[in-house]
């Protein structure tokens, strides 16, 4: 029996230990797709409690607590952060089988030394640990990211965004992270949302480009990106709930765009042309830029209305669609290749039976501008856990390219969440082991060294073009 | 290698030995879901040979006799109880992988107690054994249940059923088993039936309520509901086709009907609409009367025309369904929970590419009425064997909170199904004993037997709202 | 750790290894569906080197090597042969996970007797050795068919087709192995194609039937099928892109026939109406002449528009789809069913995730005209690798009849590719062995045998009506 979470947790195999200490372990981390706060990290915030850092913003394990029963008061509620990390601790000791185990033991081991197991027994005395080490120097937001040997950082962000704490932290040399921007115009294509026409109206002063239609929408989002590209911008991310495919032309468009903003809502129909117009554009503009496309589909968001009403988006009542993206997302890359538009792109999807799916619909798309230029996504919210992670390693392994794969993101509001790097590696590692264990691949070490460390680190270098910070 | 069905069969760890023997085995049963007949229980039936009360009324076996070249005059035709039975053990000897060779050796082993294999070699054997045993005073339906240790059994009951089984059997001291009725009014919704009017009728002289339209409908189910609770019911359970939502007012609802029971068809759109107008009224009614709602959708029904026309319903001829659901149980569960009337409910789908999506979405329905609320239903029918309840019980783990889960039922019209009871513990304790095992979670002994004791027994005890038999 | 590919290779238990090495491996071959050409047969066709005869025609190996990122230059471009060659040697070195790596060397050890490893180190090496042997006698399309053991080939005809290689291998007494067409009248059914009525011309021409709507066309196949049947044809072979079912009466198919003639295009709607009234009618005389009908879809083919003017069709852009086709298959086999028109019928998606859905639509329509009438085929094209045969084997065995599968076929364009047959059997006997080792089977070897012959040859045997060349 393997002990819980030792050194060489998930590895089962020789050649999984060896492949994880040897090659994985000290890769630093390229996290090209977060949620964290600049701001934070530039005024390198610290943290008074265990619950700030753990369950302030953590809508993973709200749900989770929700699940288990806990009343909302111990969630989102007015029970005091002493209270709520006790509810927190008490049932993820019984979590047996959901990834939040194994994540919150991870980061209690790699930032807080606790190497004990967390449940109602031990509760108490893990608040008491974690909150004195939470005084000393190394745990502040620049701390942590020290620590977890992380080389380079995006964020999210808007292109009404100022990028001012970029900036600032792009002439800070005391801290070596590079953290850039990722443009994310959702809220320029959402035209479905109530504050749309307020949106635009902020983008049109952002962007000095009075926005009355959709030529001059692409002129605004064009001067942000150009904006974006010199504070280092090199990737952009989309979330549409459902991947469409509906060309119509531009003058369509721009009527829908011009009803919209007289305070018209679109239809259904027009919602999906808008979205089919809006990411070709962006996706032009993006190869233009050398930039990487991000499309993440298949999340219907906010599905409880009565706690919408309470506490708002992001907070654990989102869920993965079932909507067919087949025909859609052939329709859509297939019109960008052909006028030798399609920049390099990477695909998810919330729901992980559209593996197969997407990784076939990649290799349709394929050329030598870059090693695997159509990337499937690492396995993603829903699917970040041990099961998820292998389905989509395997499923891309044996459809495409494992080897070109440019690895994990944290997609993560929390500076706690690197281990999530260390996870994917373990999780990678212990594949490529059970295969060679198994006689499925030769017991080839520098080989496979070759492809852990691409996986880990340098694809995502080569990938993308970051530039290196001073 | 493991012996065939040994004692410890698919126990493969240490600690999966120890859970399922000293804490899974011994826990009775609960079946909160099964296609039994409280009269055959009251009448306590006994049977003449073994084909009776395996093949009578089997469906899963006569499909299964199809799919490997039986003629139909041994499956549900003419041929004599004896060569039934030798036709079902000559294929199920070569039943590999398929979850009625397990089901079928378990049944031998726990009620006849044989030993060996069936299969054409052994055929005559086991049907002088098994006929002989059947003999026996504790082979009835009441010492098949009671050998089973059952603690409660909930029927499948129409609205306009009587129920005067479960009154005789409640009065009935000398049974311990509580055998309590489960509300099924799919009767009542499925408009496009061609005997709908003449079932509306029925439902109108035993309810007192003569339905001319929506209103009376409602008011002749809330009648029989209340009926039904007085004689101990506390679940119900509804399976449409397709889970839609439609929502549409109670005018529009009220002309659906109304035109039906004039004879005219409603379209597919109307169907819809009527469908989610009726699911939302009965959810309602259930949050107050505290009863279960099962939702279970995705079943193809009756498929092959000619066989239909021949021997009719339920008799092997159903098939899974790939209908999207996530939007629609969205919707559905949204409209409830807005006016806090969303009861305790439990989804299951025919389609096990549907458990990511379902335990997503229960994900944001939760809260502290009950641990797990909203619960992802075993693994049914189609689902009913290794790969299909360990995939269950795996997405729930990774997705939501397994330890709340309130487990198996049988679905079954045989008094000699418990041991699926068994199947699924030993499956759930294999899976908990790996993770064990792998250092996926704590060897603690004391919480995994509660997790293992939980779903076997205690969850269901809770989450259920059961009076217990005096 | 096994050796990578040694004699066990997959076969990681003791009865697995008995089970392959007794019963699997020296079964002959039935390869019921491909496309080589049989004129390459008759004619005896050699090769220069290696890249002539592995990367000619290979559209799988393109699309990987476009994934790794390799220029066009080197897939189908005007690199020399041997820069093919090591282009394709370099990636395939790190194509861990990908089911090219494990059949590249199972072609090298089966055909080259290299023992080796083929990555970019060796990629030199194993050019000379392959080019070398490539001049021996036996390496010619018929040593290479007969090595491999090879007792039926069917290869992929059109109704225009005239047979001329077919009669003339029949006639050749010299060559044991039957060579039979297989009908796939596609073209005759895809009336969106841009070249339909040519194509329509044509086909009168060599039908003799002046096809000027939907009864003449009938006949003209008709006549065609018999000629086929002459030849030794006893299965057809449709690719539908999305299965429909959308009946329609005569006079409607005719109308839509005769305006597609008349240069106009058919509607969604009216294609999918053709399509229906095609295969039924197609079904009908299968039945009649005893025929068995395959049925796979799910393929959306030639995505990449640009590739596609470049190098046109199966060139490696095709991808899979995700439409749901439960009700459409249960509406087509049950109109044939209903007037007992129903052939036996293979069914394969190309989306994986049907596979359950597949099983129990399969296990609807089966009764004893033969063992597993209606056959859930073989993990074809992109999940033809170890996790999709595992995962179409498992489903088949939980909900169908494992042991009356007909089993695998190459669907390949090589003359190198039967030892995907090997890879199946492996696998198969990998699985079998498993659930022995695990005691989910008893230890019985002869009935497992059994079974393993079935899969590998005799049921194929039995459920295809083969004449036997003299």
């Amino acid at each position: 029996m393997k002990a819980f979470l030792d050194k060489d947790f998930l590895l089962n195999t020789p050649m999984a230990v060896k492949l994880y200490h040897e090659a994985a372990e000290s890769c630093p981390i390229i996290d090209y797709h977060c949620h964290i706060s600049p701001q934070q990290i530039f005024e390198n915030l610290r943290y008074e409690n265990i619950t700030q850092v753990w369950l302030g913003g953590d809508h993973y394990k709200w749900r989770f607590m929700r699940c288990a029963g806990i009343d909302e008061k111990y969630i989102t509620g007015d029970a005091s952060d002493h209270d709520k990390f006790i509810a927190y601790a008490t049932v993820v000791g019984k979590a047996i089988g959901n990834p939040l185990h194994h994540w919150s033991h991870l980061e209690l081991r790699r930032y807080f030394g606790y190497e004990g197991i967390l449940n109602k027994d031990t509760a108490e005395e893990v608040w008491n640990l974690c909150n004195a080490k939470l005084q000393e120097e190394n745990m502040s937001v620049r701390g942590l990211i020290r620590q977890s040997n992380v080389e380079t950082i995006c964020t999210t962000d808007d292109p009404i965004d100022t990028l001012e704490w970029h900036q600032k932290l792009a002439k800070d040399s005391s801290f070596k992270t590079a953290v850039l921007p990722a443009w994310r115009p959702d809220k320029a294509m959402m035209l479905y949302k109530p504050d749309y026409v307020d949106y635009i109206a902020k983008l049109s002063e952002v962007s000095g480009v009075e926005i009355t239609g959709w030529p001059e929408l692409k002129q605004a989002l064009k001067t942000r990106m150009e904006y974006f590209a010199q504070n280092g911008c090199c990737l952009s991310d989309h979330g549409p709930v459902r991947f469409h495919f509906a060309p119509a032309d531009d003058e369509t468009i721009n009527e829908i765009l011009q009803n919209r903003l007289k305070g018209q809502q679109a239809s259904p129909g027009e919602q999906a042309m808008f979205q089919t117009a809006f990411l070709l554009f962006c996706a032009e503009c993006y190869r233009e830029l050398g930039w990487v496309m991000q499309l993440h589909y298949g999340c219907l968001r906010d599905n409880n209305p009565r706690m919408f009403e309470k506490i708002g988006v992001d907070t654990g009542f989102d869920a993965m669609g079932d909507f067919d993206s087949a025909a859609q997302l052939s329709g859509f890359m297939g019109a960008l290749e052909q006028k030798d538009a399609l920049p390099k792109t990477i695909i998810y999807s919330l729901n992980p039976h559209e593996n197969q799916v997407i990784d076939v619909m990649c290799g349709c798309f394929q050329n030598s501008e870059a090693v695997s230029k159509i990337q499937h996504g690492s396995a993603w919210w829903f699917n970040d856990h041990f099961q998820g992670m292998t389905d989509q390693l395997s499923s891309l392994a044996s459809l495409g390219y494992l080897a070109g794969f440019v690895g994990m993101l944290t997609d993560s509001r929390s500076f706690l969440s690197y281990p999530r790097h260390e996870y994917f590696r373990r999780i990678l590692c212990r594949l490529l082991g059970q295969w060679v264990e198994d006689g499925f691949f030769p017991e080839d070490e520098e080989r496979l060294m070759e492809i852990v460390r691409g996986i880990s680190y340098q694809n995502a270098k080569n990938y993308f073009s970051f530039a290196e910070k001073n």
